[in-house]
């Protein structure tokens, strides 16, 4: 098994959901929807042979993108919306 | 690889969530959704593959609209509605 | 390409989240809902092609009122819920 | 075509998000979802042809739970949960 | 029809959404996910016959989780988080 | 039936949805999710064969994520986002 390295396993890079700025907001939501996956499947290898699945495929992209906008939701509100 | 340019990769589209009315609102979640695809994939000519599936696709259809509304619902929280 | 007309894409119809009440807001839902597919596919065929498909198949149908749910959030608490 | 009656198209049956209890709220949920799905598909022949499908299908049977359950979200709101 | 007794069919039971732990909470909200399901097919002898197709297909059972956690959201909410 | 053991069917594991972190609230989430499949799924043996299936399909993986998410949602606005 080619295991993650240790830093793609934090579920919450950086420690806190507290940005500067919307677009720092949104890679936060980004990483941490992808570490959630690592954290299910921490096999580098069988996370590359599901990359080209998923990456060309519309269906994938949009549940994908999803789980992104919900991830967005808690951050948003964890800044009140950078207003 | 066709690599998208620069401006279809920055995450939230003006780096605010504030807009002036909910029909900008409405448009910035969409470009927020797309471009939530477009980090996942960056390659044009992949997406352009993708395109012609989904579009004319029902269920695919519902499920990007989908997104479109949660992504909405925090412009709409963050503009407090435009009330 | 048998092109929607413009009101077929405007995002918010009547641009505002408010309304007299919980039935004309549920519509505004529903309107939303549509017209996210609209600018996603603006061709009038594609769209009445797949028309039959999921208007027929139960999935499909709990898929799009799931949408409706999500938009009906949103707008019932736009109006704070008509209380 | 089999047209429903028009009570089965009224999108928010009693017209208000309010109940006197979570029982009555969450049978409204369940209404609220039902009558979406007659506002898309109102031809009642096609419901009842698409019925034995869906209730016999577990996967159909907890996409439906889930749209009363996100519908039931915002009447339970629109109560205070009924505190 | 082997229809289920009616105590498996109310929808809140118990009659509120307020609980004296998180623990009790997150029962309630596995109750209410599996009563609008009872609601929708109250035919004990279809839901014992969908039991063993979903109770082992990993997509079912996220499914499944997912609209528990939607309905414990609510729950949640209601007792304020049991703060 | 290889029964999991009685922590393993825990609800709400530590009985509290409150945490001193972030990441200790992500890990909540995580736990909670499963646990939930757990008391859905109680064979052991049922879980492992689905284990390998879903760990290396893409959408499965996205539509955990997902589950995921909306758990952290509830944990995140119950610790006030960890301000």
């Amino acid at each position: 098994m080619n295991h993650l390295p240790e830093e793609e396993l934090t579920m919450i890079p950086g420690g806190s959901l507290i940005t500067a700025t919307p677009e720092e907001g949104r890679s936060l939501a980004m990483m941490i929807a992808r570490h959630t996956i690592h954290n299910i499947q921490p096999d580098l290898d069988k996370l590359v042979a599901g990359r080209e699945t998923y990456a060309t495929d519309p269906d994938s992209l949009i549940a994908a993108s999803q789980v992104v906008a919900i991830e967005f939701q808690t951050i948003a509100a964890a800044n009140n919306y950078w207003k």
